[in-house]
């Protein structure tokens, strides 16, 4: 078997994972406006447990020699430490305050590393029923079909994606708005849509041209997306305008032609 | 025939129009990424034209006796004064900057007044799938199904929704991101999809609690929505806590509990 056809099982498999979750989660998200708040925590940390079991549990039946990151084992002290084994980082639930409120940008993000490095990547948002995937060097879908970056080579024609992310201290607070203040200058608008993988697969089928996000969980949230988006023929980076590293929990993306005035336009506020 | 019967007869022939113009949008909407910046501007001109022409022609073949304000007649110089006659407001593709990105929140939005108040209202979004009505004591409802606002009563946990909005001048941009700044530190997160309308049915159906906006184009962003809330069991307002006011580009709206804390912290930055 050839590297091409393994590659495409690592795929399918991922897939196979993510589909099973995303019923777990598709039934999660129907039931939280029907239990109380209570109630509600325990459904959000059931689901999310559920879902990485289901999803570990599916890829190592498969794979048993290769390791395993997921948000939740690494939050309960797992081992998280990326290696250059074939790495499956997997975040079970991104998007969990929109689950929590019914906000339908939710998903199952699953990316699979060999030498630190994105090979396999797949996002399924469950509720708007979108899977996207990539594969290095093979391209990146959306349901089954190719998907590409936009076009746009203007800032002031792109629409921006970020989060507001979940630190509140004054420091961070401000530098996030003040950011977004002097993007606004130079930018179409702006969109907020609650899930780290779901805005690099935006950036991956042109609807969002450029994101950035400093911050967040863990390599988890952009294992599954960076792949999906360097194979629309987009670029993932640092918002520096350094290398992209999985581990930073910083990320940038857009399409070539935007990047050089994305990073620029960052760095006038930092 | 009754009240109640007249009032379902106008929302079945505001649903017809809206699902009509709806296939045109869903058509548009696909084909963005396909043509050139010249022709995509052409795309959008004529889609939000062919469909407010769809929409008027279809409402006034069955109320011709009925007044008419849309967002593009008024755009074009047509009379946009509201009367106390029954009158159809109408924004025929709200969310005009995520159509032609291809971000999947653009919506259809007829709103009718009585002697100026919102009494029937629809909100189609074609992509999505999902259309959320309203008729004044009867109900709100998103795929014939009813919906309520959330009960959220505390703001820390509540979910906001706003709008970068589309003036670029120092002072506005300023005091958005300041706004924005100030509501973080209260507020569990923020949320910008782009669409007025389906800001406020995202209220109604509890997807967000808390929404407010000011300086959007007109009295159409807002006419369909706001009965939807109203029916759905929330509250629309002005920013300011003062009452809501159609014509004045300024809406706030969320559940009857979290509306005091609301206005206080809105009122905070200003």
């Amino acid at each position: 078997m050839g590297d091409k056809d393994l590659l495409s099982g690592y795929l399918a498999t991922a897939v196979d994972a993510a589909k099973q979750a995303g019923e777990v989660i598709r039934n999660g998200f129907y039931q939280t406006k029907r239990v109380e708040h209570k109630g509600l925590v325990d459904l959000v940390t059931e689901t999310d447990k559920a879902c990485e079991d289901l999803i570990f549990n599916y890829l190592k039946k498969h794979y048993p020699e290769h390791k395993f990151i997921g948000e939740e084992t690494t939050a309960a002290g797992g081992n998280s430490e990326l290696t250059d084994e074939p790495t499956w980082i997997v975040d079970p639930l991104d998007g969990t305050t929109n689950f929590v409120h019914g906000f339908p940008f939710v998903c199952i993000s699953i990316g699979l590393t060999i030498r630190k490095i994105p090979i396999v990547g797949v996002v399924y948002n469950p509720i708007m029923n979108e899977l996207f995937t990539g594969i290095l060097g093979q391209g990146a879908h959306l349901n089954g079909n190719p998907i590409k970056v936009s076009s746009q080579s203007e800032l002031v024609k792109s629409l921006l994606a970020t989060e507001a992310g979940t630190k509140r201290d004054k420091a961070t607070l401000d530098e996030t708005t003040n950011r977004i203040n002097s993007l606004l200058f130079k930018v179409r608008s702006l969109r907020m849509s609650g899930s780290c993988a779901l805005n690099l697969c935006g950036i991956a089928c042109g609807r969002l041209d450029l994101f950035y996000e400093t911050g967040f969980g863990g390599p988890w949230d952009v294992a599954g997306g960076a792949v999906i988006v360097k194979e629309a023929g987009g670029l993932v980076f640092d918002p520096s305008g350094k290398d992209f590293d999985i581990t930073s929990q910083r990320v940038a993306a857009s399409n070539p032609l935007l990047r050089d005035a994305f990073v620029e336009a960052m760095g006038q506020e930092e």
